[in-house]
C-alpha cells in the first residue's frame, strides 16, 4: 500500500502535480520538497520564489494564468521603487512583498528558513506540509556567454535567452538536509519527482548531500514524471538548457538524468514510442498523459501515479 | 534682508507652513530641519513618519485629507502581514512600504541616513533640502500610566489616549548634529520653528545639543508659530499633553516652552488678547491669521512671516 508520499518539486510544474496530489489524499499523507537554490535578495528583501509557488498554489491564491504570484496583485510599492532608481525586473506584487518583508524580518531574527516557511505556509490555510531541503543557502548559479548569473537574473532580467553552458548550486556540497525533509523520506512509500525543470529545480535539491542520500536509500518506490514532452518542455528553458548543456533535450535525456534515483519514470503519451528503449530491469516506464492544463488533468496524473504504484508495490511484495 | 531661511517642522502641521514657504520664496533660500525621533522599525523596515510626511508635501504626494500618507494608497501587503499574524496598527501604505524598503536596505549597508533621505527627496521632485537634525539613532518614549511607550505605540497604537506624565529623547544627548543641517542653521537670517507638537516634534529636534546651541548662537531672527490656538491644539495631542505635563495648555505655555530661544513668537489672532502679557524686551509677538486650513492660508501666513522678518531685521539693523 502506499501511505506516504514525499514529492520534490521546484516552481510552476511542481506545484501543478503537487496540487493534484493534493485532490487526490488526505494531507496528512503528503509532503512537498520544495527548491530554495533560486532564492535570492530583492531590495534587502528575501524572496523564495519557487517555495512560494507551491505555497500560493496550495493555498489557492496563486495567478492561474501566469502560474507564479498572487492573482489579482498589484504592483504600486515596486513602482516607488522604481521612481527611486531601483531596477524592478523582479515582479514583486504588493500582497507577495507583504510576505517577503514577513519572512525577511524572522530571518534576520536568526530563525531556522524551515519554520518560517512552514509558519507562511499554515497561516494561509496550507495543510501539506511545504519542506525545505536545506536551512543552508545555497544559490543556483547559471554559466552563460555573459559569464555566471544568479539564475533569477538569468530567468527573469535575461528572459532565458542566453545559452546556458553549464550550472552549479553554490553551497550545497556542504548543505545539511533539515530534519523535517530527512523525516519526511524516511518514511514514504512513494517519492515522487514533479515534472519540474531537472537542471535548475529538482537537481538544486539532490545536490543537498543528506537529500540525495535519503532518496538513493529509499526503500519507496521512486518515480519521476518527465517535464519534456515531444522534445519541448511544456513550461520553462529545461529542452534549451539541456541541449546547451550537451544532454539530449528530450525523454531520454531525462531518464539519463535521473538514472539510478528512480525506479518508474512518466513519459507522456506523445512519447510512447521511447517506452521500449528507455525501459530496463531497474526502470518502468509508465505511458500517460502527463500535460496538466485543467484541474482535473492534475488529479487524473496523480489518481494514475498512484494507482500504478499501489500496483508496482504489490508486484514488488510479492517478488 | 531675509536671504535665508531654515524651518524647524514635525510632522503635519510644520509641513504646512513648510509648503506655505515654498510657494512664497525659491528652494535655494530654504531648508527644513525634521523630526527623526518618531522613526521606528515596523516588521523590519525602517519608519520615518514625520520626514516622510515633510518630503511626500512637498513631492505633492500627501494625503490631503489625513495630511500624512501618500494620496490614493492601499494597504495591500499589510493585509497579507495582518493575515500572517503581525500586529497592523501602524497603518504602512502599499506605496509608502516602497518607501520604506528603499531606505531600510541602504541603512542596513550603513549609510547615512541624511544622504538617503535627499535622495528619496531628490527622486521625488522636491527641492527644499529636507535636513536630518542628526543622523544618529534618538528614540522619543512617552511616559503613561502604562509606562513608557515608544512614540508611535503612544501615538498611533493608543491613539494619543493615555495621559502623558513625562518624555524623553534616548539617545538625543549623545546624539551629533548632521553637518548639513549645522551648515543651513549657520548660514540662516531666519529660523522658524513650525507650528508641531512643541513636546514631541520641536523638543526632540532641539535635544540635540548641536542643534540647540547652534540655534541659541544664532545671529539669525528665530521665530516660532504656535501649534496651540484658543487652548486647542490644530491637529494632535499638544495642548493634552502639556496639560498632563503640567504645562499651561495655551500661548503661555508654549511661549515658556520656548523661552531664550526664540526673538518672535507669532500668535492667532484668537490669542490677540495675550499679545501684551506675552511681549517681553527680548520678544516680540506678532498677531497673524495662523491657522493654516487652505494652500493659500499657508502661503499667506509665510508671507506674512516673512515681512515681519524683514521689518524686524531693519529694526535690528538699524538699533
Amino acid at each position: 500500500m502506499v501511505e506516504r508520499i514525499v514529492i520534490l518539486a521546484g516552481g510552476v510544474g511542481g506545484a501543478k502535480l503537487v496540487q493534484g496530489f493534493t485532490d487526490s489524499c488526505a494531507p496528512e499523507r503528503l509532503a512537498v520538497i520544495g527548491n530554495v537554490a533560486d532564492d535570492w535578495e530583492f531590495h534587502g528583501l528575501w524572496v523564495s520564489p519557487d517555495i512560494d509557488t507551491v505555497t500560493y498554489t496550495l493555498a489557492g491564491l496563486i495567478d492561474e494564468t501566469k502560474g507564479w504570484g498572487v492573482r489579482d496583485e498589484s504592483f504600486r510599492a515596486l513602482e516607488v521603487l522604481n521612481r527611486l532608481g531601483k531596477d524592478t525586473w523582479m515582479q514583486l506584487g504588493d500582497q507577495d512583498l507583504g510576505l517577503h518583508i514577513y519572512r525577511t524580518e524572522r530571518r534576520k531574527k536568526g530563525e531556522r528558513p524551515s519554520l518560517i516557511a512552514r509558519d507562511i505556509a499554515t497561516r494561509l490555510g496550507v495543510r501539506v506540509p511545504i519542506l525545505l531541503p536545506t536551512d543552508d543557502p545555497v544559490h543556483t548559479k547559471v554559466q552563460t556567454p555573459d559569464g555566471w548569473l544568479a539564475f533569477q537574473e538569468y530567468f527573469v532580467r535575461e528572459r532565458c535567452k542566453p545559452a546556458v553552458y553549464d550550472v552549479r548550486f553554490d553551497g550545497a556540497e556542504s548543505a545539511s538536509a533539515t530534519p523535517e525533509a530527512l523525516s519526511a523520506l524516511g518514511a514514504a512509500d512513494l517519492i515522487v519527482i514533479a515534472p519540474s525543470n531537472p537542471v535548475v529545480s529538482i537537481a538544486p535539491i539532490l545536490a543537498v548531500p543528506g537529500i540525495r542520500r535519503a532518496i538513493e536509500r529509499s526503500k519507496a518506490l521512486r518515480v519521476a514524471v518527465s517535464p519534456i514532452v515531444g522534445g519541448r518542455t511544456i513550461k520553462g528553458p529545461a529542452a534549451d538548457m539541456m541541449r546547451t548543456m550537451g544532454q539530449s533535450p528530450d525523454v531520454a535525456g531525462v531518464a539519463a538524468h535521473y538514472r539510478g534515483l528512480i525506479d518508474a519514470f512518466v513519459i507522456d503519451r506523445e512519447d510512447r514510442d521511447h517506452a521500449a528503449s528507455l525501459t530496463r530491469d531497474d526502470l518502468a516506464v509508465w505511458v500517460e498523459d502527463s500535460v496538466m492544463r485543467t484541474r482535473d488533468d492534475k488529479q487524473r496524473l496523480a489518481e494514475r501515479i498512484l494507482r500504478r504504484a499501489t500496483m508496482e508495490g504489490r508486484k514488488r511484495g510479492a517478488a
